[in-house]
């Protein structure tokens, strides 16, 4: 499969899920009545459905990173070529825009805006490396054929075990900045989150070394 | 087995996931004291589970498809065959009312009633594109024996990534008619919304063609 | 495996679920502050995450019906013999109360005590048959080894779009009368929901013969 | 693998489950404005998620037990060598730790403090000898391969139908201590829980030998 129908899909992929985040954000604040709980419950249910899906119909095509952390850790891994680095992140940047300025236009607010929710604090950027470590842990980790259930599951838990809300992608990052609601993030905050996820994406590929590769599919199902 | 059980079981099928969606919609307005955020929760995870089981149980007879934009997609792709065309749409249609007048008469209230809920403007019908693009979409690449888990996910995440809850289907536009309620749609509302679902559909081709066919179950295997 | 063993399955399992759905709605009436559709939302998948279980881990002892209207279907098309019925529904019966008493004595109240939450007219008792007749229905077609999640979706569906929250189960209705809590039944509601319950059990067996029975596994992999 | 590099993989994950405990309870309690029944929906859900994503990613490894209850259960029926029990479960401890420390720092509380939060009372530990005689249970006759699944899935349960909210766990006991929100419980009320959750081990041990050991595969495929 050529280059750009891989990038494509890394396009289409990404724009999907930030479509999804950011949209099921306004939905949620439009109907939750001020309980934030409630929101991020909605915004959690409806992001691990659609990163299972994109997972599930894209990763053949791609790979289905959809974030250029992961794309990162690939390409350092070899498991990326490394011309497919720079068309694959530039992919998931620009369908993080579309996706954002889709569901602007869905419910009806000027496509063109950016946050003005700053995030940032120690608490935030560790929770971000954090978060970014874990995915990239459990990516590295998964058993095969596993991988969309298991990104799925685990972002869904780290929407709420982390003070950030679980970015963990600044592709996420990117396109948030263009969207002033619920899921939004200010660009002057942008930076440091991208840092403490590079941050947290290398201290995964240190943690998952330490502790040995996976064990083998057969030793698995003799377990 | 004859093209007669195979209608039956769209029928069947169509009214179960109607029933299930106005049903689920009367019961969480009922109790949800006001919160519409609490109400579309239930009615998401009442419509993601019924999809998923009708899907299992009914894909062998008919192909479950409950939808007559995605019996519409499988004829032009010479997947159904012309003559069982109609057949489906009007079992889909039939099933879509009695499956609203079924759960009218279980919450007690009368069973021919019409929604007075208007709803349109250019972010819903560009929400129920969307919607039904993506539900298209996936189903055309969908892994095989993944169609039920993936289908009832993306319509899980599409309650609330779109600006319209994401009907995605004129079966259901049509059922939710007859249902003054929280999934109610006003008759005068409906004609619009099914224009925007068939022009999503063509899109979803449209856009599987661009990306092309998905790769084999043996190069999945290797990813 | 021996009678004796099999009967104990189903005590185990039906007190196993029985306890769940009564605490769970004992716990989510004492935090939910009112909002009856926030108590069933954790209710709902308490009882969902429950019937998976147990299904799973006793389905290969007993076949896990856990309910006397499953056992008569079983019974009826041979695949229990006829002198597993009485023990297999006693057991159901001992199982269920004695899991009441279980919560009721994990939650501090009284062991003994009787529902007064009367339930009943004319929606509730056709929401009990059509909640059996979808239960029996999804039994009937469930693919090979799927029978634990098909069951637990349904029923996580049937709690929201069936007026009655969806009892479906003669021995659950007996277990219920023993708690005077959110799940709970008064004693004077149960035969006419034991009586719709049946009659929704023998409804599913004329619709799934109408249908044809499930076509085979070669043909659900080629679909 | 050495026995080193699998107490890390049970340090790595019972730290990572003790963070997701604790932090979704913080971010719950932040969050869900008086409403403890969300909050606990939220927390679930988390807790849900990464335990499946834990058994999955680590199970090959260690075995996946993060508990020391389990690994007593697993040293009685001989499947843990008897030289793994004491690092497995200082691992475990230390993990607890780390991991309440963890959460404590991302929501920029001091790292350091204890649970004020009194929990006991007769129906409190009779709930968690109930909850872990019921997790040791589900573990010792899940089929193979669904360990995670089901694992994740009775907790799900279990936080709502018992009255302790189900901490199951020693580990998790001695790491809850160290965080004074809702997740907590004070050092005071810790050695009661302790003493009911290995009462219940006992208990699973003894009736799943009553019930017989599991069926084998094949007359499960039967089934």
């Amino acid at each position: 499969m050529s280059l750009l129908k891989k990038s494509c899909a890394e396009l289409v992929g990404t724009a999907a899920l930030l479509c999804t985040v950011i949209g099921s954000g306004i939905m949620a604040e439009n109907l939750a009545g001020g309980n934030v709980a409630i929101a991020l419950l909605a915004n959690t249910l409806a992001t691990v459905f659609a990163l299972y899906v994109l997972i599930e119909i894209l990763g053949a095509q791609s790979g289905a990173h959809f974030n250029p952390a992961v794309s990162a850790v690939m390409l350092w891994r070899k498991e990326l070529p490394a011309h497919y680095f720079l068309p694959y992140v530039l992919a998931q940047l620009l369908g993080a825009v579309l996706g954002a300025w889709l569901a602007n236009a869905m419910f009806d607010l000027s496509v063109l805006q950016f946050s003005s929710k700053l995030r940032g604090g120690s608490g935030q950027w560790l929770a971000e490396a954090v978060a970014t470590a874990g995915l990239v842990f459990v990516i590295l980790r998964a058993p095969a054929g596993r991988a969309s259930t298991l990104v799925a599951c685990y972002i869904g838990a780290a929407y709420w075990f982390t003070a950030s809300t679980s970015f963990a992608n600044p592709a996420a990052v990117f396109g948030r900045m263009f969207s002033n609601s619920f899921a939004g993030i200010a660009p002057a905050s942008a930076l440091p989150f991208v840092v403490a996820q590079l941050f947290g994406a290398g201290l995964a590929l240190l943690l998952h070394a330490a502790l040995g590769e996976r064990a083998s599919a057969a030793s698995e199902q003799a377990s």
